[in-house]
């Protein structure tokens, strides 16, 4: 219709770059450990993976590293770091340390991020402010260890369902407004590679990690996202909301598979200036991680180019 | 430690009056029809009731009006209208319908409100959006035959993990953004009896329900609430968000045996002007609703009392 120069289409209204897609480990946690992941990313021309700390210490960070470099894979994030609140005083300082310690382990992989889930009420409490409070001075506590090991630091807002036990972050605006308390001005600091090659704004300090299955319902979305920019955007989680969801947490969908519209998704990321992966993230008890991960990793490489 | 006339507690501070109790007829729905219900509150000294369309139903509205009236309860709401959205033009139209009959019988039983339960995404739409919209054009649509009724209309926000299934509205802030361009200005039209027998705002023909289940996790409530104001807090639910939650609809807790700091949030809607009942709607198909109802009002009373 258009002949012009201005015919480029608009982010997200074409199918993603296979190079686009990341394999988060936990979609295929129960039948492989890393090894076999790492092999597997490499067997299926995925370029991407992020590891959780359950799978690397299988392996421990310094081989992980050895191995994911040797495939020529990109870590597109560490999972993960958090989890702050807690009853005392002994058992917040023990957070911290395993913070640290994750903090290092993200810079020995030269993950683009370490992946905050910053934890929820403290048991037996219902002061859901006082441990809103914990969490921000926990990131407080660990993000010069941060800037020091050069690994940025990505807020997970999880869906409002995990309030209470898992992450009491639980929207986007409220993570931006912890990243502009704790990282004022946001300037990217990190450099970072995007994947066509092209340019990608460096990361600031303090971003965010946005999982499609933890915001897709906000009806502030489009503009929080927008708000975070291409400095704050640090990680793009894809999978879907599926209907009915039978289980809180283990009952993520494939791509497609579920009512949210991705590809208008990945466009609102892609129009801040998000220029990283597409990490498939499916915690899925009863189906996927029943299933061979070779099926699995194929599925989810076609469905990330007819959906995201 | 303070003599003077300041000691006044603050709202929220103390036990409500008993007579603030309403029970919405969800939580005993399996066992008890409506007749034995409204019988039930007599007897258990439950001074409101909220019955459902199913059960009221079961006798009729103008039977189940004079029956209401008989035991001198309050109908603090009847639940629900909405569902707006549809996949087609006739199926939309007939919600509408099915809204205005409900806006009858809200009005046979001289309710304070009729609950709109708005509706999630037509089957097999990802266009969130767009069910937003014909959310908008619903309310807008059946907003006058509401005023001509004199029925007060309650938007109630669901908790995100009902957006794709049973309503599209998800927060506070987004209801009153649609109560806000509805009926503008909100001012108060329909008188109420406050509780204590005092002062009460008139509601406006457009307001909220404000149900802890939904909203009590939103970094944004405290501001919401005061948003609302007297005016535009129509209801307020109770019951509890149990740790592990086993089910995304039917695993509501008791007040009491969960993380919500109800006497926080009772001071909320009492500090921006809320004078009426709280009515407790517990949603549990494995726990409360298998006990005798007459347990379960009295195990209601108890934990509306102590931690109401």
């Amino acid at each position: 219709m258009n002949g012009g120069v201005d015919t480029a289409p608009a982010p997200g209204a074409v199918r993603p770059p296979p190079d686009a897609l990341s394999l988060n480990t936990a979609t295929v946690k129960l039948k492989w450990n890393l090894a076999q992941m790492i092999d597997g990313c490499a067997r299926h021309g995925v370029r991407g993976i992020a590891p959780w700390r359950d799978k690397l210490a299988e392996l421990g960070a310094a081989e992980a590293a050895r191995r994911i470099r040797a495939a020529g894979l990109t870590v597109t994030g560490l999972c993960r770091g958090g989890m702050f609140p807690a009853a005392d005083a002994a058992a917040r300082r023990a957070a911290l340390d395993d913070n640290r310690r994750a903090i290092d382990d993200a810079a020995t992989l030269g993950a683009q991020c370490l992946v905050l889930v910053v934890g929820g009420l403290p048991a037996g409490s219902r002061d859901l402010a006082g441990a809103r409070e914990q969490v921000r001075e926990g990131i407080a506590a660990v993000l010069p260890d941060a800037r020091a090991a050069g690994v940025p630091l990505a807020i997970e807002p999880l869906h409002p369902m995990y309030a209470a036990d898992r992450a009491c972050v639980n929207t986007l605006a409220q993570a931006l407004d912890l990243c502009d308390a704790l990282d004022p001005g946001g300037a990217g600091v990190h450099p970072r590679r995007a994947i066509d090659g092209g340019a990608w704004a460096p990361a600031a300090a303090l971003g965010v990690a946005v999982d499609v299955y933890h915001v897709w319902w906000d009806p502030a979305l489009d503009a929080q996202v927008a708000r975070a920019g291409a400095a704050r955007l640090h990680a793009f989680h894809v999978c879907d909301w599926l209907v009915p969801t039978r289980d809180l947490l283990e009952d993520r969908g494939m791509m497609g598979d579920g009512v949210i519209d991705l590809r208008r998704l990945r466009g609102l990321v892609e129009a801040a200036g998000y220029r990283g992966h597409h990490e498939c993230e499916i915690f899925s008890s009863r189906d996927w991680w029943q299933r061979d991960p070779d099926e699995v990793l194929g599925v989810m490489k076609s469905r990330h180019a007819a959906c995201c």
